[in-house]
């Protein structure tokens, strides 16, 4: 679809893709505390090279947030501010030997973009700056203030945003502020998001001897792979219902005002399962709640990893002294990390497994914004103007970020808008944007930034 | 306790240590199949430079079995042959980070060897040949004929060894064998087995999806991790029974007399928590059976390994694509490896896991010698003069190897006899052997083959 500022966004965007693609040769892999603070100087000087102002906080511990600002033009709203929320860590690029190119070389394959992080998040970003870029030069100049924050934590977990917001509340104050992430669904609806699920993430080990022991020895010493396995097991049945006692009763109930919202959600199992392969029946076959709502308004309950003793090619006759796994459990509003690490505990107490150790290595809680605030009505007006007409809003994502402390301290209205589709792969192999994507979200924070700007 | 034969031991183990470790350098890790054809040969040479005859049998495929002669001496008994059993593959040597020393650089610490394979089992077949060499050396010669079958494969459950026997029956017939390994016990005393249990081992695993899917899709998608976990914990309950329909229905009952022996073998489960460090109960503190019998008479049902997802530091929010085990079930006289396939295929069918696939990768039938075999007689009364009288005889092993074979095409009666001790770390880190066990494995096998010489 050709529209006024087609050519324009694509000039520019091909002007400003060497600084796009340096960006995400910059493996910026934060739980592997790789090339972070190279990287956070880099958006600092990239934000520069746009026009805008940044600096680097770093005074209270973490990785370093950049912020960024860019003044309203002579013709613009110096009034009205709109911050930007992004952030420059990725995801680890294993399992390596499925990906089809390098993971941190930025490649072009028949109009996609392919690189770790692409999509979660740093093609976002870039989109801002090239919209802000556009705007600038334009006869109108830029419609209003922005401002950036850009952390280098989301991957795991902000732990420290929370501390920053509260500090620099006024460096970061807004009107309103446009989140990171957005995607268009598997029918090619575009999705903008107005709250989070929180998250809860958890290191579950067991030690069951101080050496692996010969396998033989199996007939009279337990063994760590056994114990996990059963104490696994015992937090979710094979309904895929979780087990754990006052594990549901921590969340607040759904308003009937969300489930209607929810209710609208367009889902679709069958594409799912094409996008993904999925050789196995989803588990809201078996819940009684919808998949809309198990994606929206319910926990999950996830083993994100297991490992224990030898997984090698061939056998080895083994009794592993530990075992250990990864538990990532999704929570909404109400829920609190350190309630379900508490459930848990108790849980695993009271059915023989308090040889299990537990550690709350990532929480945050969940967000939602208030659906009546018209800056909601302001993106999503923008947003039809480039997506057309049907477009999904979700209370809440499925997904996790830091948008609590963004609500708590800086009171905003907080919406997504990006530019992936629902193959991206966020997180896995191949991660991807589309070409085309990539320019309607350039052209949606144009128009939004616009339209934000001309409203009282 | 100094022997007629101390010094002489001593001096022949100090000169023929340098090929020793030569051979245990010598990476020989089956599963891997690291330098296996160097090792075989290293091992034919071996047995030559102490004036065997040796070669290599690799027509039937596999690792190389070596065969090897040593002629009576001319005042021995040249109508009675034993067999040494031995192998000279290993297990690998992870996790490396538990070593203390270079898992395959023999070193010598307060009067103890570490090295990977020293244990299971380059030891015993070096003190197999320091003993030769001292009867050849001594005024009678070697008193009987001796053979040698030194294979490849054990650490990999020997799946070509039987074709090997059957074919070789005549080069390798021989009036007794001593099989490869054995120890002293918790209270140092030493132990004979005259059996071995089986082995079914095998690979489990479960595809959910074609990629690793972003965490927050847990809400709807079911997860490899998820499904092994359930399907694992089905196979064994909280207790340690095995819930398999059918599997202890495969067994042979055990005899009054088996039962009678086993209820002699002493067994110290306070030890063996402090040699190895336990920190869980003993599993037979729940089952209806006791330690040695579960050791000795029952079967055993071990997770060896576990892989899923994300296993580094820190937080990957996946939702894995693949989860996979490895299992390893001792088997006892009745249970054939694809029986026991088939009782858990069935069983998880039936329990609606019929998506975990399951691979038997290596199955050995369990086997026990005829206990009035006069050889028994021969090996404890030698034992005895270098061990003492309270001596282990156990029906057989809760270990694994390939002794069903022998039985079956040379018709032998079998015993253990190796330089083990109870923290020896067989398949461990850290693996090791007393020099002072060393030395007595040296002198039982001086005494064992005078006396076998000697009888009708």
């Amino acid at each position: 679809m050709e529209t006024e500022w087609t050519t324009k966004i694509v000039e520019t965007a091909e002007k400003n893709q060497g600084p796009f693609f340096d960006y995400l040769r910059l493996q910026s892999v934060s739980t592997q505390k790789r090339m972070i603070p190279e990287t956070a100087n880099y958006v600092k000087q990239l934000i520069e090279s746009f026009g805008g102002e940044a600096k680097l906080l770093e005074d209270l511990g973490g990785h370093p947030i950049v912020y960024g600002f860019f003044k309203a033009g002579q013709n613009g709203n110096a009034e009205k501010t709109l911050l930007f929320y992004n952030h420059y860590d990725v995801q680890p690029e294993d399992p390596l030997n499925e990906w089809k190119t390098e993971p941190f070389e930025p490649t072009i394959k028949d109009d996609i973009l392919y690189c770790r992080g692409v999509s979660d998040n740093k093609a976002n970003f870039m989109s801002r700056l090239n919209a802000i870029q556009i705007l600038s030069e334009s006869e109108d100049g830029l419609p209003c203030n922005i401002k950036f924050l850009v952390e280098g934590e989301e991957e795991i977990g902000s732990p420290t945003i929370d501390l920053y917001l509260e500090k620099y509340a006024d460096l970061f104050a807004a009107d309103a502020c446009i989140w990171e992430a957005g995607s268009k669904d598997n029918e090619e609806r575009f999705t903008i998001d107005a709250g989070i699920k929180g998250i809860a993430y958890f290191d579950a080990w067991v030690d069951s001897a101080e050496v692996d022991i010969h396998s033989s020895k199996g007939a009279v010493v337990n063994n760590a792979a056994w114990r996990l396995t059963h104490a696994l097991s015992s937090l979710r049945n094979a309904d895929h219902q979780v087990t754990i006692d006052g594990f549901y009763e921590l969340m607040t109930p759904p308003t009937e005002l969300e489930q209607s919202f929810v209710e609208k959600i367009p889902f679709n199992g069958e594409k799912l399962k094409e996008n993904y392969g999925l050789k196995q029946p989803l588990i809201t076959e078996k819940t009684t709640w919808s998949p809309q709502a198990a994606l929206i308004l319910y926990p999950t309950m996830t083993i994100s990893g297991m490992l224990s003793g030898y997984t090698g090619p061939g056998s080895k006759t083994v009794l592993p002294r530990r075992a250990q796994a990864k538990i990532d459990v999704r929570l909404v509003p109400g829920m609190d990390p350190e309630d379900v690490y508490d459930v848990i505990r108790r849980h695993w107490d009271a059915q023989g497994f308090s040889d299990i150790e537990l550690k709350l290595i990532t929480g945050e809680k969940a967000f939602r914004t208030d659906l009546t605030d018209p800056f909601v009505q302001t993106v999503l007006e923008s947003a039809r103007k480039v997506y057309g007409e049907d477009i999904v809003l979700n209370p809440n994502s499925p997904g996790t970020g830091p948008m609590h402390g963004f609500g708590e301290y800086l009171s905003v209205p907080i919406l997504g808008s990006g530019t992936g589709w629902a193959k991206s792969g966020a997180h896995a192999p191949n991660e991807n944007v589309r070409l085309q994507d990539f320019y309607q979200g350039i052209e949606h924070m144009i128009i939004l930034l616009k339209d934000f700007g001309e409203k009282e």
